[in-house]
């Protein structure tokens, strides 16, 4: 049979007859345990959208005698889940352990290799093996389903592969990462600091002990190189990703975006350019009265922009246990009712290899925070460095704290020219310019020893 | 072969063999040439996608002569669209023909009984004559996609259908109708008369020259029954919705609106209640911060209420060429991929005949605009009408325009009492209360003397 019409008749004979599609799960966490209850309460309606009956008959997790609040009952135990995903009673393997290694690709390449159809919530195993696994799905004939693993709950990897079959794509950026956009909410309505709202995301439980993996943009990255993938019809590039994350961003920084007309979002973005596909995560400035400037807390959103329909925004839970496995049993259903696609879209053997675009070659509007010596000149000296490398100026604000003001005050009697003087934000907008040039212009400006800190860079992303 | 297992394979005699789906395609307007355009540019894609080579080979429309920047060459014309859809060469019906009578619909049941599968853009027939077709589609065991139906390019029936299949939703409402949101925001954005804002959306196209359709709600009314049967398995009910259309708002219902945090725009909704299932198109009062508020101009959104994903937001265009076309594309290539799922989710026959649910017993926030005589007294009267009904106000304004206070103050002298003083608007925003609560107390207010022109009433829709 051909891939794509391979049908799932698991356990009947005759296509004709009542099917089954027989699950077993790895990794009964909280995304596991709601995927187990969820599958027993839309049984019938599952069985009714795909015509065939979803059962689990065997589940795998570490520990086997916590209380997870589920009726095991008649459900087969394994303590290896690699045993689960070769065993005879199971049609489908539900991969929920994480990681990018160790047992969740054992699992995945076990299930695989016997032939099993594979849905996952992975998105490091697929951003760091998703071309092996998806060639080695592809040559079994079965389906290697991973919605869960970029947005949550959103249902973006289907509207994309089949809800925009007839566009071409030429950019998807989202707010992929929860915790970031948490803290980044929080920063902006109150004012707060990275440091103090971070605590508060990890007391909340939306941010891990190690918050480096969420904050620092990794985890973004592994989202938006799985969407590059299937928008782009290229192999998995994740070590193409430049990244960038939120640490950096300082109260000030929300402050002026409100001011100028922006937010602040951590997006990551896949864009075709002539010399091939950017793909960057770093904070953004989004215009405030974009659909994805409304996109607060844990939020996730997507925006596609594509030939046919221009603009396509989903906004949705982007974690938590009922929403990840809202996306899994929807993988599970399709898988039910005898879709099998190519994983990212089309034949895996059909993808181009990627072609890396260098930061330096990124063109775009830029927000630059300087903290400038408060001197005669600074102003003439960095708009002179600017303009040497062609950069445009959209606006500039400078302005001085009441702090500095007072305290400049008290200084003013003995230091009549002002030397001591405290340092202050510049904040520039520049209309479309190249990474490259920005980058000189600011190390020419830090040569010229205007800088008292170093700059703030923050890229800007327009509709 | 079962529904749900049923293989394309039209002209390759095993499902090995490269496999062709042969579209016939009637009408050929915008959203039709842009079709036969999007198969076209789309075809190595199409093809690496679905395993199956597209094409168009019949079409049919009114005028053969008209040139629409199409290369025609090697399709079969059919001046008889039934013709087409009951030819040889045609293995899946493309219906852009519009009209829920006539044409349309003989096309599509000449199709369905031909056992061709049916793409369509066409919510009319669906609204009106969607049960029985699903049902001849289904015992033919073929497709009947209707993507393009609602909410143009945004693709919300595969993302509830399929991405939401493991969701139990309790409410779906949206923005369905670009040109009555084109008119919302430009009045809103201008401050223009809702008269000015249809005549420049006619100019522009948005609207047609008879507007009753759009602008009074029934073509949101259509899509918000396609939805309805979708997300809560009952029956099409196109006239169990309750329908109100756009042209009775005014400059100052957007003004107060504004000033109490809301936007008003023209809501399809559909809500499962202990009665039954609610199913409204009307003004509604929705907060400025949600994503929906920001929709403007013609784009659609439509946001789902879902026990596991809570909250999921579709944004994009409604209308237009290429945006429907896109729908009607992804729905091909489903069926060239072999999906064939039951028309509204789940198999016709068991869909749930609706329980429809008077809107004397909706209940929510209520704006009520009354334009009350200027005398001493009218609020408390206002407010104890309200109360006897067990009305609980929210917030209450009153203002008068600087027109009447000039006018007033000039006719001050001849007139102390202040017994010609101009009749002046009173705001009111309701708690939860029901609709025939809030009707019997306005028909008491109105019968007390109180008003001087008839009540405004908006619904209020919170997240």
């Amino acid at each position: 049979m051909s891939l794509l019409t391979r049908i799932l008749s698991p356990r009947s004979g005759s296509s004709d007859g009542p099917r089954t599609l027989r699950l077993g799960i790895a990794g009964l966490g909280t995304v596991g345990a709601s995927v187990v209850r969820m599958i027993a309460r839309r049984a019938e309606a599952l069985s009714a959208a795909t015509g065939c009956t979803i059962t689990v008959t065997a589940v795998s997790a570490r520990d086997p005698k916590r209380d997870r609040g589920l009726d095991l009952a008649g459900i087969t135990w394994f303590d290896d889940p690699v045993a689960l995903a070769r065993s005879g009673e199971v049609d489908c393997v539900v991969e929920l352990v994480g990681g990018s290694e160790g047992a969740a690709k054992e699992i995945v390449e076990a299930a695989l290799a016997a032939g099993k159809h594979v849905v996952t919530a992975n998105k490091a195993l697929l951003a760091h093996h998703g071309n092996a696994l998806a060639k080695e799905a592809e040559s079994r004939g079965v389906s290697l389903a991973y919605e869960a693993s970029v947005a949550g709950g959103i249902p973006v990897i289907k509207a994309i592969r089949e809800g925009l079959a007839g566009n071409e794509v030429s950019r998807v950026y989202g707010i992929l990462n929860g915790t970031c956009n948490y803290i980044l909410s929080r920063m902006e309505a109150e004012g707060l600091t990275f440091e103090a709202c971070l605590k508060d995301a990890q007391a909340l439980g939306y941010a891990e002990a190690d918050p480096t993996f969420d904050v620092e943009g990794f985890d973004t990255a592994h989202k938006l190189a799985i969407l590059t993938s299937l928008v782009f019809g290229v192999e998995i590039d994740v070590e193409g990703v430049s990244v960038e994350g939120i640490s950096a961003i300082q109260p000030l920084d929300l402050t002026m975006a409100d001011e100028l007309g922006y937010r602040i979002k951590l997006l990551g973005v896949a864009q075709a350019t002539e010399a091939g596909i950017e793909q960057r995560v770093h904070p953004t400035m989004v215009p405030k009265g974009s659909a994805i400037a409304q996109v607060m807390g844990v939020t996730n959103a997507v925006t596609i922009d594509a030939d046919a329909v221009k603009e396509l925004t989903l906004i949705g839970p982007g974690a938590g246990g009922d929403a990840t496995a809202s996306a899994v049993v929807a993988d599970i259903a399709d898988v039910a009712a005898g879709l099998v696609r190519p994983t990212f879209g089309q034949p895996v053997t059909g993808l181009a290899a990627p072609r890396r675009v260098e930061m330096q070659r990124h063109e775009g509007g830029y927000y630059i925070r300087l903290t400038v010596h408060d001197r005669t000149g600074v102003a003439a000296g960095v708009a002179t460095r600017m303009a040497e490398r062609e950069i445009s100026i959209e606006s500039i604000v400078q302005r001085r704290s009441a702090k500095a003001e007072a305290a400049d005050a008290k200084a003013a009697a003995n230091d009549p020219r002002g030397l001591s003087r405290a340092p202050v934000p510049l904040v520039l907008i520049t209309y479309a310019a190249t990474e490259g040039n920005i980058r000189a212009a600011l190390d020419a400006i830090a040569a010229d020893g205007l800088l008292a800190e170093a700059p703030q860079l923050i890229r800007i992303e327009r509709e």
